[in-house]
């Protein structure tokens, strides 16, 4: 096979055999192939498409280029959620813990976060001690242990993603549903998990702006996990503005807390009973999905889930007194309210604005390389709907420097924009349901 | 201004700047940004297409890469001629010294064969002495003393072009219209011309099989040339069986010299008049393409442009002699006729498979580095329409090597087909003329 003949195949619209994309990359991975090859067929790709056993063939060929996990010794079903990343996304830390606490293996392999979304590790590594940089070994020893463990990518998962998205970043190829698909799916299969739950945000906060795109890129990668022979669902859900009220890494772990020990935001909680829910289901723990909802709710009440969370920590070296005192977890050293200039109606929020406030104050990475500051952050009091008075203030900015409160307070006066009347009713949380033959509610 | 942003645009089917073109062309030429990125960007440009606006901007960048050469101080019109390349393609060596002849300087900067084409240079260069690598300044002098001088592309012409081509080479971007029209001009037009004549060849032993294809190449350079400021023509030429009757290096040469003495192949004598009363209209010479039609002829008859010829050869090192004598040229040690194994009439000959069987002699190249064999090469005795008989030879062919003899004669055989009829008449030898305001017969 040479790459020239598979590069032009794709250029000219044609499908690639599972051995030809097998081939590529493989070879990509090994240095066989030139970056300036792959970066020829990666923009192929991105603008002719790719079927669906070329997807199938792409991820396969992605996941075995390192090391998959086995998790089969350790009784039950092992089950996963992933979410595509937003403003405020904080529901692993939730979910895991109560799906966990039913006694289902939650092996979550998660990211950092890039832009103006955050990233579960980053959360986790404001809980001072928490270790999120296990070995495989380690991890799996954590999972016999509670059940759960909640870990970064390690070098021995997925290699070839991790080459070929350093290759993407810099060639703007990131942008393909069928790249992202592939991009995720292959990390996640590596997991060792039976079912996987998807969460694919859409929205102005989201990667995917619009409802179409989302749904299309849910179709394809619950397609590539049955193809796989996985159980999945995916669900559609609202990142038009920040999830609960609290944005930033310390803030959101804080916030995870409320939740677990029966409180916080609704629509934060509504969420994690619903994947939860969905997770518990294909688990097999109850026989519909309907079922896993109270099932879920009940784990919270009874402080399950929170006994969980705290086992997790402690057993990832976290300092678990952080659960019974939040106020142990690194705080910010000045506060400042955004006061509303206007009366009436909270219209919108422009959600990807506020993740980048969140960023700009040293809560997110704008280069792989940045370090974060976990204390910084800010607390909504306004989301969309709720009437404002002049004055009033929407928001609170957790900070620690002068410079980067200026440009943050910028970017979330200009993110509310406040009307005379509500606006019209909000979209449920959750627009839509994709499953396959594997998993009908 | 970002690379990445400019790929993105070109990737979603945006239109580039002048500004934007000429960056990524700077950037690339002196190493800023990487084969990668530039691939991405390639592919996207293969995919896409360009804008004409698009298109000269790339051409513009490309030529002030490097030099260009200012003619201003010798007198008269400066015209040249660029075919896009076929089998048995010899014109150049014609047309050069016919329209020098007349007084107008001919400045032709040309390319190697590669594949199953030839290359004017490898031509030139089985005269003995014959030197193509002049400096710039050399081949000043040369236009100056004889108004006509053939060389080689010298690294101060379009660098950017050079470098780009050995990065499409590698990554399937080289059938792009619009990066083989960028890059044939921006050569072309650092010649210091006034007009441009160009061959597009078309049919099974070009690299434009379709006429369609083939015409909308020839548009693009014509309006390409014109907003540069060129006078341009194109004639669509045909390519479906070799040029004249001889193919290799030395072997042309001779028909070549056969032409200038008044005999030679009756195609291609009429194609270099066709081209040489262009170039003699365009350059003032004549009121009309037809005045310039006796005028060539008569540049032959009367031997001036053989005289001109021997001038060019003398002046550029040459050995003059092979003139007189072009048994003087390479010779093949053997001789091996193909034989037809039907009797009836030549229904087609496989153009590209004719090219092929000259080069698998060691008459072409696979690879830029192979050095070629100036003296191999085949004279075809039976062209399409041609009547034959059972055992009578289809062509002959000259070879230095047995095992290379093999392979050619079993790609002749099958480049010849045989048929009952003769076919439906042959098309004319030119199909159309594209010029554009500027240069109307």
């Amino acid at each position: 096979m040479r790459p020239l003949d598979l590069i032009r195949k794709k250029r000219d619209g044609g499908e690639l055999s599972f051995d030809e994309i097998g081939f590529l990359v493989r070879a990509y991975t090994s240095d066989e192939i030139p970056d300036y090859q792959m970066a020829a067929w990666l923009m192929s790709v991105v603008i002719r498409g790719m079927s669906r056993p070329e997807l199938s063939a792409l991820t396969a060929a992605m996941l075995h280029s390192g090391e998959v996990l086995d998790l089969s010794d350790l009784p039950g079903a092992k089950v996963d959620k992933h979410s595509t990343g937003g403003v405020g996304d904080k529901t692993s830390l939730i979910i895991a813990p109560i799906v966990a606490a039913a006694g289902v293996t939650v092996p979550m392999i998660s990211g950092r976060g890039l832009g103006h979304t955050g990233g579960t590790l980053d959360k986790l590594q404001s809980i001072p001690g928490f270790n999120v940089d296990l070995s495989l070994s380690e991890f799996r020893r954590v999972l016999q242990n509670c059940g759960c463990g909640l870990i970064g990518q390690t070098a021995e998962i997925a290699p070839a993603d991790k080459k070929l998205y350093a290759l993407r970043d810099v060639t703007a190829t990131v942008e393909s549903p069928y790249l992202i698909c592939a991009s995720i799916m292959s990390k996640k299969l590596a997991e060792g998990i039976d079912s996987l739950v998807l969460d694919v945000k859409t929205g102005g906060g989201a990667f995917m702006k619009t409802e179409r795109d989302s749904a299309f890129l849910a179709e394809l990668m619950v397609e590539t996990g049955e193809r796989m022979g996985k159980k999945m669902v995916a669900l559609i859900t609202d990142m038009d503005q920040p999830l609960g009220l609290k944005v930033g890494n310390a803030l959101e772990v804080e916030e995870c807390i409320d939740v677990m020990k029966g409180g916080g935001p609704a629509d934060l909680r509504k969420l994690c009973v619903e994947f939860a829910a969905w997770m518990l289901y294909l688990a097999g723990q109850t026989k519909s999905v309907e079922q896993g909802r109270p099932l879920a709710d009940q784990l919270i009440r009874s402080q399950s889930a929170l006994k969980k969370f705290r086992q997790i920590v402690t057993q990832q070296g976290g300092d678990p007194s952080v659960i019974d005192d939040p106020k142990r977890l690194p705080q910010a050293r000045h506060r400042a309210p955004v006061l509303s200039r206007a009366s009436g109606f909270v219209e919108a929020i422009q959600c990807e604005q506020v993740g980048v406030a969140s960023q700009v104050l040293g809560g997110g990475r704008e280069k792989k390389e940045d370090v974060i500051d976990p204390a910084v952050g800010l607390v909504l009091h306004k989301k969309v709907g709720d009437p404002v008075d002049n004055g009033e203030p929407l928001c609170t900015i957790h900070y620690n420097s002068d410079a980067r409160l200026i440009e943050a307070r910028g970017l979330l006066e200009q993110a509310y924009s406040i009307a005379n009347k509500p606006p019209a009713a909000r979209r449920l949380l959750i627009h839509r349901v994709i499953s396959g033959q594997g998993a009908q509610a």
